[in-house]
């Protein structure tokens, strides 16, 4: 029996050279007063980026101030300094122009400008007191610069609590940007690492969503979508990141996966990656899904999870090859291997990034604790072993 | 290159059963009175779904009244009245319970109860006088009881001006209902003829949004499983009305055309229908279209419009026969014959309706003058010539 909600109010604005239309839209009425978030990396005032969205804006009449302090792995304490100046200087919308760590960071910050007290009040997991937020958030505009996290379209945000490496996920409706400015231009400046991490994510989302328990029928069209999409155009983008068609594609694509994650959700492997870019910061977080994902996968598909076929499925049809219906379960781990190799991701080491065998333990209670409820929609159970395994096989 | 905007904010609410979802939703805070708004048959009292609504909005502290006054060719003499009622009562809800006329009849209930003047003064075509409503429409949630018009998550609603034949669509995006619950348990009482009138239409939306020259990728994939399920479980539903697995994916597939519709936009054949509809009230809106629909797709066929070729693997695919690429131009017409008498439409004849050949050019000129948008995102252009050979075409 069939029995799902949607719910997806962002409007999307799609195509090269669309970030004109900010500002002229009908969508934001009445709005006078923005604050712009961007990264601390000053790479949105380098590539011009942030004048132009500064003029589309004014050209509206609305006045803008930035608020430039963003990690690429956002902290409560930048949240709540963000929040303060945006009741101070009463701003009555957020514009989030980055990757996806500065959308979610602009959605957080639009949650606590319209809300008292502290971010982890409201967040559900680990040492957060799971209040409900009174007020919705202030309206936000998300202006994605990268093909990957989906944030654009999904009311949730992933934020590290300052002081410790907690990561969560806070997921509020209101949090839903009124708007996703979804220009594949802006992506074009990309280097390939980025490209091909931030792509990955959007092809695990895609993965993930389509084996959740949670089911609806539009996000698993948009998921097998997403997929074909990624693997035929992911290897292009990361080889030559002027290709127009490719960088099309692949911002549609994450926009799609987004929309699937947000009817349906990420299952464990996310808890098992944030817990691994939670302990280390450098690891960014579409590298930790790719170098988890043979292990974690190869647990599923010994399980014997049926919806794996269908994903290999849709890899065979977009790499053009031809698997007879009882070997898609085995052709499935291959084809993800062959899809890493062609992005550049196959020499990824998690050592690299400072894991050592002796943090498996912590990271596995780390995963189940802040991000236990993706646990309970994944396709089958795990314990806490089971979790350590895939970690050390991810590892080795 | 890749252009389109995608906006479809109606939070749907599906599954068997589901109808108990309404009031307890967070969707409708604050609401207090409702009109529930009913056709004149008396159907939703025998059946008992107008109690059910009302106590599902009872037990969640909102009050309703009942309109029922709306015929199956909604009048906008009845939209007024309605719309001065809700002044009167101060209602903040409305609820369009039933087929797709009914939910039309709300939506344009909810923008005239919001706004002064006369509902043809907001209609953009015909002796409309295009003026942009001061207000938004009042929120507004549509329970569909058959599966079809796909009212439900689109923004337009088609009324009869009343004392003519003009037979517009007026559309606003604050007439996208807030909430939509598509409970297929309230669809298992349609006769087969109905069954087969509405899915045909849904079939229709599929068919004309995937043709539109108005491009969204979303609006594709559902366009494609619409055409899918609908050649796969319309004859079943209308063979077997108590097929619960049939309703299930015919509601979900009606749905899906919709959001296809508000994304895409249904092409000259809805254009076409409107105007012998208009003429011939007794005519079903579904019945329309698959009377037309061999002469007009015969015709864009003939100009080699190529994503036919798509809609025809999409409907072999679902019959389960291989067509060979070059021959699918070709077999959408003969799968599409197939397909009306599997549904039992094959004997329907327009002369039975009360069409007369001399009406053609009066028909010609109704669809070219209420409808003409339409005609202008079609993929082939057409003149009043071409109208009226296709007129004749679908008589004969
Ligand atoms: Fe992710
Ligand atoms: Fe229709």
């Amino acid at each position: 029996m069939l029995h799902f909600n949607h719910y997806m109010p962002t409007r999307i604005i799609f195509g090269p050279g669309e970030l004109k239309q900010l500002g002229t839209h009908e969508a934001l009425p009445g709005r006078t007063k923005a604050m712009i978030v961007i990264g601390e990396s000053g790479i949105m005032l380098q590539n011009g980026y942030l004048a132009r969205t500064q003029g589309f804006l004014s050209e509206h009449g609305i006045q803008s101030l930035v608020f430039d302090r963003i990690k690429p792995n956002p902290e409560s304490d930048s949240i709540a300094e963000a929040a303060t100046i945006c009741k101070e200087k009463e701003i009555d919308l957020v514009v989030g122009l980055g990757g996806g760590s500065t959308l979610d960071a602009a959605k957080a910050i639009a949650l606590m400008a319209a809300n008292d007290g502290d971010l982890w009040d409201y967040v559900a997991a680990g040492t957060g007191k799971n209040k409900k937020p009174n007020n919705p958030a202030l309206p936000m505009v998300a202006i994605p610069t990268t093909a990957g996290t989906g944030s654009e379209v999904t009311p949730s945000a992933v934020i590290t609590k300052s002081g410790g490496n907690e990561k969560i996920g806070i997921r509020h409706e209101s949090m839903y940007p009124i708007m996703a400015v979804v220009d594949p231009d802006l992506m074009l400046s990309m280097p390939p690492f980025l490209t091909a991490c931030t792509g990955m994510d959007a092809y695990f989302h895609a993965v993930e969503s389509y084996l959740s328990t949670v089911r609806s029928p539009n996000a698993d069209l948009l998921a097998l979508e997403t997929i074909h999409l990624i693997c035929h155009y992911l290897p292009r983008a990361v080889a030559d990141g002027e290709d127009m068609e490719a960088r099309i594609a692949l911002a549609w694509a994450s926009t799609a996966a987004g929309i699937s994650l947000s009817q349906a959700v990420a299952i464990s492997q996310h808890s098992m990656e944030h817990a691994l870019s939670g302990f280390y910061p450098e690891l960014p977080h579409g590298a930790g899904l790719t170098m988890l994902s043979n292990a974690y996968f190869s647990f599923l598909a010994e399980q014997g999870v049926e919806r794996i076929e269908d994903l290999a499925m849709a890899m065979a049809d977009a790499l053009e090859v031809d698997i007879p219906e009882d070997q898609l379960m085995d052709a499935f781990i291959p084809m993800l291997e062959e899809l890493i190799r062609a992005v550049g991701l196959a020499e990824l080491n998690l050592s690299d990034y400072g894991m050592k065998p002796e943090d498996i333990p912590a990271l596995a209670d780390n995963a189940l604790d802040t991000m236990g409820r993706l646990f309970e929609i994944s396709p089958v159970k795990m314990t806490r072993e089971d979790v350590i395994t895939i970690f050390e096989a991810a590892y080795s």
